[in-house]
């Protein structure tokens, strides 16, 4: 008997039509725990070397993880990934909302899509009747069109949605996947591997419980949760969400501003949470969480209505779609929002590819013969919101840069390449590694390229109280931001493995669990005898896996490294002049590797470390390679 | 504020006659945490390379944990270490009974021996007030006289006593250090580092309660224990005590027999549990500990008369002292185990090294004419009792073998070394790894040599719920103990380091507590917000602190290895005929080497494994050596 698991995959050939249940033994559950581990199991087991990410032997992967569905904060997320079409490595994602808690309450773990469909699909879980179902009349419409349109046909309001919008459809590599219309798998591209496979859609239905070994534990955890929250470091996402970060950054001198060649923005004030109270309508929550940290803004403007269905911008929209393109128009920016989550485009990946064509604008290696005409300098909202669009549709010069910035660059040619700020082909988020230098650790070394997700940052850590959740790993003194020294390589390799034991349970980034705590959410879920060894062990199984994956793929220690914007120092704020050199980034990241188990030449996996993870396999894959 | 520790070490200057207290700060305290860490920390920062065990250079260390004297089984132990004179290594060991809460009660952690007395001495502690006092009418005196000698010479029969004894005194390398006349901290000679120093004694009586954090907590985990170990692993060291590991390796044909050649006793009934109840008077326990796991003899025979307050054998010695030299004379035994008490004998390493001499004997490689007259054969009691009394006075033969079996060999010389069973000098306790090969790699390993203390056991590790205490560490499945793969070399790898986490905090390798419940333990003792995984990676700390010494000290690859008898198959029994070949046994040291961050050419903790561990230093230490 499993707790916390179904012990089920539901494996879905699209190119067949044929859907089996698979059973997922214990041991797989409790050695893989869910998400990366999952994800990357099956990518290394069953997606040949060299794969097309955009071809029918790429598989997209959904899961859900051991406290999926349960009454608590983080019920209701779900990992998914897949071979990245943007970096051509491994590509995963999480995402907050409902469709996780769906899927679990249908009665999946995992939900693997392999093959490709002929002609338009989506899949549709009612509990164990799945049926695939045509969606040429879906095809190309914005995702609400699509969503209610789905709910309309299955009369059911209450069936939740994942999907990849006209951009994935459209192989956009920086397209997501959609659940709600208004949470993303952001990263990595997975929309165009679902556009790929004309899958335009996953639309679930549950109606069990999932298995749970200790509900009163599990009940009385969701309970302290809701009762204490507001004293722990979730508080601030409560009270003004996460926009809060504009300040924060702006304040130490690293809001992303004009593609990162800046960190403060003179228009950062109308970015701010402050500013996007005037525009919110309501606030948001996911599944089981009190903490409420999404403001669903409403704007009517007759020009660039926004409607609250579509959420709102997240910190990082407003970063990647704001300061970072010079602009300084909330209004703007929540309506480029509501267009990425319409067309199914990544915010951050749009952002940053417009930010960069921006640049390349400004610099003169593009001009309005290259842009159709538009005007694309930093600080034109009016540009932002038109290459969108065109972005979206793949037209003109949009259909340039959905393909990314790295590709852009190179289709672009000349000295564009300069003008790109990717981490093996993926953008960077709204953290600026030079106000935060272990966090440049994180991102360069990986496996999805320049993550905000796992990668610790360091500025929570520079702090006796924002060290305490760190002590449980025996890293037991803070670090100043600007240390990168082998004391912050080894406080990045305890954090960022943790933070990744997030991605596999379906924990959210923004609940401040304590380690014990996260164990015991795990433990009474699951009824594992477990600790934090243990599970934190099972991340690093995870993220390895995912790094052999990259090797597998012809990845190297060169890919493990910032681009060469990152070296040079912000011109002005607080941290003007000021930056590590490669040398001593490349020091601590090498120590980093040592620390890991990592091969100083190859940066795989050693054999040895593998086996001490009990991924013995994992060695044999790779083995001509590294 | 410190809990569970005082943050106190007492100085003890025995060439000057110098006593200084020092305090030792909080991330002292949580990084070492006690025993083995305190201990390498000390001998690694002040004893130079190449120093003479035996010399004036030597440091001799006494260490508390942070659970020593909380009213809880495990409370009473202690911990002692010093360059040792058997090994030239890292020396060190544990010790139950009530020394180690009487010295925490009076107010120390640490207690650093240094320098060397000219006349002999003893140290007096109570509380902060510490003298040294001559001992001049001590020197000579069997243990038991000394100790009642101390007591009434200071007026209080609750007085504590460490003692080396009459041969430690004579600088005897399998000397221990006895406390309450009848426990040891018995391995690696370090009584004759306390004989070499002429310090006979340390007699200790406090009157503090040791700070503790939540000592609600604490007495809860001490009542839970009370109420319930006869449900956990402990129950049969309450039952039958530990003389059941008799009829436990008779059966499966590993009970060590005429030095190691057999593994089968035909007079092991003679040996039992069962049979030590006729001659039982009394059950003992330590300190905090309801199991009273010691069963006290008495034997009133004329000749040889065994006194109750000498306590009674233990396992290792009823083997060591019986079926290892042929001997089914539980009497003799008994009486062979009060001699050691009284002259402050390792009964391991006593026995051992007289197996040896009766192979020898047997072999015809020495003769009556070396052995002053005995008749040295396997089964002679009365040759044991002998040849024990004059190493104990180190007298003809007796001086010989008071040195172990290795330095024995190399003065016998010719065939003996061959006949000798040690791994880096000290003598294999009464374990043999032909029918557990995990254990086989644990003392291979181990920077004291062929130590049963923590290297894993793994016929406890075969079964489904022998497992269940190594799943909170991901160790999911039973291995045979006659596995040698990979993965007994992972299982290994993450029982040997728990177990030496017992040796830290003073917790009792015969308690059954869950990892959880020993990290709760030493949560509630010292207000850490700690876990199995901080707690795990200050075992590998000190772990890897002891393997660097040995670097130090010139130790390497080679000197991993079991002796040459221990690849031979035992010839009869369960497991006749059947036995790991050195290639199986090295691949999966290797294996176990590189999992560790062990480097493969010599056997040092690579510079990442230490940093990972945050102890650099220790790599600039062993820099030129490794």
């Amino acid at each position: 008997m499993s707790y916390g698991h179904w012990g089920k995959l539901l494996r879905v050939n699209l190119t067949t039509g044929e859907i089996r249940s698979e059973v997922l033994n214990e041991r797989f559950l409790r050695h893989y725990v869910g998400g990366w581990g999952f994800i990357a199991y099956h990518l290394l087991k069953e997606v040949p070397a060299g794969s097309d990410p955009l071809g029918p032997e790429n598989k997209l992967i959904f899961t859900t993880g051991p406290i999926t569905a349960q009454p608590l904060a983080g019920g209701g997320r779900h990992m998914a990934g897949a071979k990245s079409p943007l970096t051509g490595g491994f590509g995963a994602g999480e995402c907050g909302g409902f469709f996780g808690a769906e899927l679990k309450r249908a009665g999946w773990d995992i939900v693997l899509i392999e093959g490709a469909s002929e002609n338009p699909v989506y899949l549709w879980i009612q509990d164990e009747q799945v049926e695939l179902r045509p969606a040429d009349h879906l095809w190309g419409k914005p995702t609400l069109d699509c969503q209610e349109a789905i709910q309309d046909e299955l009369g059911d309001r209450r069936i939740r949605v994942a999907q990849c919008g006209p951009a994935g459809e459209r192989l956009a590599r920086i397209a997501n996947i959609i659940s709600d219309v208004n949470r993303a798998v952001g990263r990595t591209g997975l929309g165009a591997v679902m556009g790929s496979k004309k899958l335009r859609a996953i639309a679930v239905r549950g109606h069990q419980r999932p298995p749970v070994a200790d509900p009163e534990r599990v009940s009385e955890l969701g309970k302290w949760f809701r009762d204490n929250y507001r004293e722990t470091g979730s508080a601030v996402y409560a009270e003004i969400g996460t926009l809060r970060m504009v300040r924060v950054n702006q304040n130490v001198g690293g809001l992303p501003t004009r593609n990162f060649q800046q960190g403060v923005f003179e228009g950062f004030e109308k970015l701010t949470a402050e500013a996007q109270m005037a525009i919110t309508r309501q606030r948001d929550t996911c599944f089981g969480c009190p903490v409420r940290c999404k403001w669903v803004v409403e704007i009517n403007d007759e020009e660039r209505p926004v409607d609250p269905k579509y959420g709102g911008p997240e910190y990082e929209t407003v970063g990647a779609m704001g300061s970072l393109c010079g602009i300084d128009d909330l209004g703007a920016t929540a309506y480029a929002n509501q267009l990425c989550n319409a067309y199914g485009l990544d915010t951050i990946g749009a952002g940053m590819t417009i930010a960069f064509a921006m640049e390349c604008f400004e610099r003169g290696i593009i001009g309005p013969q290259d842009t159709d005409g538009l005007d694309l300098r930093f600080g034109n909202s009016d540009a932002l919101i038109a290459i969108l669009e065109r972005i979206g549709r793949r037209e003109g010069f949009g259909d340039v840069l959905a393909e990314g910035s790295r590709r852009a660059a190179e289709a672009i040619g000349g000295d564009a390449p300069a003008c790109t700020v990717h981490i093996k082909g993926q953008e960077l988020a709204m953290h600026d590694p030079r106000v935060k230098y272990g966090h440049g650790l994180g991102i360069a070394v990986s496996p999805t390229g320049a993550d905000h997700m796992h990668s610790v940052h360091d500025s929570g850590y520079t702090s006796d109280g924002g060290i305490e959740n760190l002590k449980p790993f025996g890293i037991l003194e803070p670090l100043p931001f600007d240390d990168i020294s082998v004391a912050k390589a080894r406080m990045v390799r305890y954090a960022m493995i943790w933070r990744v034991l997030d991605n596999l349970t379906g924990i959210c980034m923004f609940h401040d669990w304590t380690p014990q705590q996260k164990t015991d959410i795990i433990s009474a879920s699951t009824g594992w005898n477990t600790s934090v060894l243990e599970l934190w062990r099972a991340a690093e199984r995870a993220y390895d896996m995912a790094r052999a994956f990259n090797t597998r793929e012809g990845f190297g220690r060169d890919d493990d490294i910032l681009p060469p914007r990152l070296f040079e120092a912000l011109p002005e704020g607080p941290v003007a002049g000021k930056v590590y050199t490669r040398e001593e980034f490349i020091s601590a990241r090498d120590m980093l590797y040592e620390m890991m188990g990592w091969d100083l030449e190859t940066g795989a996996p050693t054999r040895a470390r593998l086996e001490d993870l009990d991924i013995g396999w994992v060695a044999e894959l790779i083995e001509d390679v590294s």
